[in-house]
């Protein structure tokens, strides 16, 4: 089975598993408990705590809070500070944030605004912009968008929206771009999530950067633990895999980065443009490619490569417990609902072989001319 | 190392992980994809769903949903259903619980009411009853206490408190009674909350068990997983080893019961009544032992056992986050300051050994009268 759906979750990294082992062996024990055994593991979710953060910001000016998931991550974000005025985001955002923004509104916290998309994918800056006033709290721009691999530039977004208003929040949901896009936060980011099995973790572990000197309002409260922040027994394995899993993806990043982005290109290039339009910018991220079937559907599409063994996706996994049936993203970024109709997304990783790009995209161009045949 | 204290976290049960291990490897997939591998683990999860939830209650009245841990099952349920009026709980619950009802007040939510606990530990049931009325919206009583074992009987309650109020939602933390103590929920109970790490699961999972026709609002929103009451990707893994994990733990619940009985009481016996005073009730949970060194510091001679191979712990491994010097649980069985300073809890486990029992017991004797003299 070739597998190019590894914006959906990534294959967990092997080494990093076996190495992170002894954490459910011989050093079980409970993070919070004061003897020794127990003490040593608060050490050891430092150490990962540093890892982890220093791939992307300074630790001088940042710290890192374990979180459950990106989506957790992308919820104490949200209900932590859009909490009076305004909060704006973009159209452009997974779920996690785009049905957080909804809350909002549905509680009567606040008033959520969301800023056009471009074409290409990422958010109009100048919308944007000019959706920030005096009274918004809270503004969140996905970094790099799960279903067509848009680029959004948040640390220039948050400068400027730092400009207009001093006292707003700044929150980006990273999950697609870390330890895949070579990438520094800037101070004006106060708060940055991010997730374990999008880069070899597990499923079950993701964190919230924030800035250091920012005090976050803990979403799950109880006994303490992570500084207040974030209550509940710190999952010490999967971070110490998340840890080594992260090492290993910042040291090959930017080699990964170029060999994937040949991926995406060749796979591109050996695509049927009769069939096949290409949706993802040239300048997005090269992890994603997200191409449009006029015509057919995307569904059956992916059921087609599925049984000659092709995994693509469609739009977001995390959609597919929706009950709409075009992407919401893909609408706005000003394609019709026949081209959403027959969207999929093609996601790659470091590990995937020349081989597999060659017969993936052979797979996509008999099933995409097997299908038009048959719609005629 | 001796350890003795499974109450904080259990050593995760090898052979469950080795047979959940596939779910790291072959199927690693996102549960939400819609290709076949994807969505065949909607499967696996629906059978741990069943296994997970007939182990405790009737799987015609009853679902589960899974969350990261026993502290989210548990603020998703305060904060799901303590809405309005008044909410109720106990002197005893764990900071899960405590932590919540503390933030109702703060929040100005709703007003939260604490029954006080009888001196063996278990929440004094006419008090709790009286603080029911008609504004009640909530009632959280917790099955078995974290720091001394003792057992509430919630079915009873839970009866109770509806006769009063047929409209308030009864909630349990069942964190320490779950896979330990022989009991099935009746259907007054409406929400139960339980941890896979207190059973030889990993830490990182839980589940939040539901009366099937209450609507349970979801705390994490995002992707819509587990029918839109939980979203973030499922922890597949974590989630199938829970699922081996315990159905171990309920084949072999009655026998480990009976063990583990014969393990307190056995090692209670073999504790200098000079020095170690008892605070669990002989009707506690087998599994907690709490015990206390009155005018000695229970923190000192936790360190001095560890030096001399045994683990235990000072009341819950989730408080020790905390500033309070005093656990308020058990100032609130009404024992003193002097006592709650020198409490030990002592933890079994089925897979505790009788050498251990005894050689633990030994241990506690001499570094209690080690202290003793060295403080006269």
């Amino acid at each position: 089975m070739i597998y190019l759906d590894n914006a959906a979750t990534t294959k967990p990294d092997e080494e990093s598993f076996l190495k992170a082992r002894e954490f459910l062996t011989e050093k079980f024990y409970n993070p919070s408990a004061v003897y020794r055994e127990g003490h040593a593991l608060q050490s050891e979710l430092k150490k990962a705590r540093s890892a982890l953060l220093s791939g992307v910001a300074s630790e001088a000016d940042f710290e890192l809070v374990f979180t459950s998931c990106g989506t957790e991550s992308d919820n104490q974000a949200v209900f932590g500070f859009a909490r009076r005025g305004n909060a704006v985001t973009t159209a452009g955002e997974h779920s996690a944030v785009a049905t957080a923004f909804l809350e909002l509104k549905n509680r009567g916290i606040c008033e959520p605004r969301f800023a056009p998309l471009k074409k290409d994918g990422s958010v109009d800056e100048q919308a944007l912009l000019s959706l920030v006033d005096e009274k918004t709290s809270f503004v969140s721009v996905i970094h790099v968008n799960n279903e067509t691999g848009s680029v959004n530039d948040i640390n220039a977004l948050a400068k400027a929206v730092k400009k207009k208003n001093p006292r707003a929040i700044f929150h980006s949901d990273g999950v697609q771009a870390y330890g895949k896009i070579p990438f520094r936060l800037v101070k004006e980011v106060d708060l940055y999530s991010v997730s374990a099995h999008k880069i070899g973790g597990l499923k079950g572990v993701g964190a919230l950067i924030k800035r250091k000197t920012l005090v976050l309002p803990a979403y799950i409260i109880g006994g303490g633990q992570e500084n207040g922040r974030r209550s509940g027994t710190e999952n010490t394995f999967g971070i110490k895999q998340f840890e080594y899993a992260a090492i290993k993806k910042f040291a090959s990043m930017k080699a990964d980065y170029e060999r994937v982005l040949s991926y995406r290109e060749t796979f591109f290039k050996s695509l049927d443009r009769g069939i096949y339009t290409r949706l993802s910018p040239e300048n997005g991220s090269p992890y994603i490619l997200s191409v449009a079937a006029k015509g057919l559907r995307g569904e059956v599409l992916l059921h087609m490569a599925n049984d000659k063994g092709l995994i693509v996706g469609t739009g977001s996994a995390c959609s597919s417990n929706s009950k709409n049936r075009y992407s919401r993203v893909i609408l706005a970024c000003g394609h019709d609902e026949q081209t959403a109709d027959g969207v999929l997304r093609i996601s790659f990783s470091p590990e995937t072989t020349e081989e597999e790009i060659e017969k993936g995209a052979e797979i996509l161009n008999e099933v995409g001319r097997d299908l038009a045949r048959r719609m005629k």
